[in-house]
């Protein structure tokens, strides 16, 4: 029987292509097939941070995730993608899969492993995190020494961010878009806006970093807040 | 007045070269001047990461950190780098400050930015950190959706540790070293054993991926627990 193709889920990064890793870049450029998502129709964002690595010749798997509450057209949309993925694998190509910033950091490649990894070969390049590319935006450090970090989505309700906000000297609050007004709210309640800073879009032309009080009123979906409640950074 | 240089911490990822992200690829190669910590007079690790594209002609600067449970030793040796830096940048010498990981998680670039950033300019590179490095090496999702992430040192007593793992769907327990065994008493008192997974030397040709059940006794500085409590890949 022929060689199966190796299913290879690559981190580009938060979007600088410059922040692509050499051997997420390698890949790239000598990908006979790429699959990458995109949100409901619209431009890919991991297809445009890779633009220019791609070969003319690539055969492309575009998976369309609707925008939707329910899970179900979700499921079905990386059913498709994957069964599109297995037909290049089963053919023994390998395929790349393009993951913005981490694959496996709160991104979408899980999705696509949970369906393929019992019947094929898959192997991961880790990437830079948009977690990473705020702080150094904003040049704060992440925790230093025994220090305890906890990264929470900015969806979670009030209640379940201070139950677990405990205990950790640097706090991640991705996700924020809409719920940027509300967690503003309740960091000035905890004492803490002014340990706030507010980053969107790290590393590209029109980032930001700003102190979470001159923060506009909405957020971008890439966007975060980093608290740094304690960092005694001269040792 | 000359224009003075600026100091740029620049991410090299865990200790795979391919990892280094081409932006830092292209300053390291085209750097008149390079930083790097040493441990105890031993060989630096993040230059070793780096050193096919160090150029001939660079000028290094050093700085030998002791080991040492007192911090005064390595706060001299961070006066002393610092000091060197600061002279080339005044002189107009961009400095390149070479950091394992990324610069600012976990890292020893702050202690470097903490002196200097009053009176220079400063730029931080972001780079693959261990822990993306390490899921990847075991293929495991580091979170989804509205998972919370917490980071924890395994040098925290056990009920520190307890305290602060709650209400978290992923643990990552670092610097492991001589806490191995301890950690692996407490978690499987937890119930998590066989939720939990260790990494050491993620992406190095010595790497190695285990269950925790059958890992050493004994855990290198660079490795790592990943407790996944809770992650449903199947959306």
């Amino acid at each position: 029987m022929a060689e199966q193709g190796v299913l290879i889920g690559v981190g580009l990064g938060p979007g600088d292509p410059g922040l692509i890793t050499r051997r997420a870049a390698g890949l790239i450029e000598a990908a006979q097939v790429i699959a990458y998502p995109a949100l409901a129709g619209g431009e890919s964002f991991a297809r445009s941070i890779a633009a220019d690595l791609i070969p003319a010749g690539a055969a492309e798997i575009r998976i369309d995730v609707p925008m939707s509450r329910a899970r179900k057209p979700a499921q079905d949309a990386y059913d498709q993608g994957a069964a599109e993925i297995a037909a290049h694998l089963q053919a023994g190509r390998d395929v790349v899969a393009l993951c913005e910033g981490d694959p496996l950091f709160y991104g979408s490649f899980m999705y696509l492993q949970a369906r393929l990894a019992d019947r094929f070969l898959v192997e991961v390049v880790p990437g830079v995190t948009s977690i990473t590319a705020c702080a150094a935006q904003a040049r704060l450090p992440l925790a230093a020494r025994d220090g305890v970090v906890t990264i929470l989505p900015a969806t979670l309700p009030d209640a379940q961010l201070s139950a677990r906000m405990d205990g950790a000297e640097t706090l991640v609050l991705m996700k924020l878009g809409r719920h940027l007004p509300r967690i503003r709210t309740f960091l000035a309640a905890q004492g803490l806006l002014d340990r706030a800073t507010y980053v969107a879009r790290a590393g590209l032309p029109d980032g930001v970093c700003l102190p979470l009080a001159e923060a506009p009123e909405e957020a971008p979906y890439f966007s975060m807040i980093l608290v740094a409640k304690e960092t005694d950074p001269w040792l």
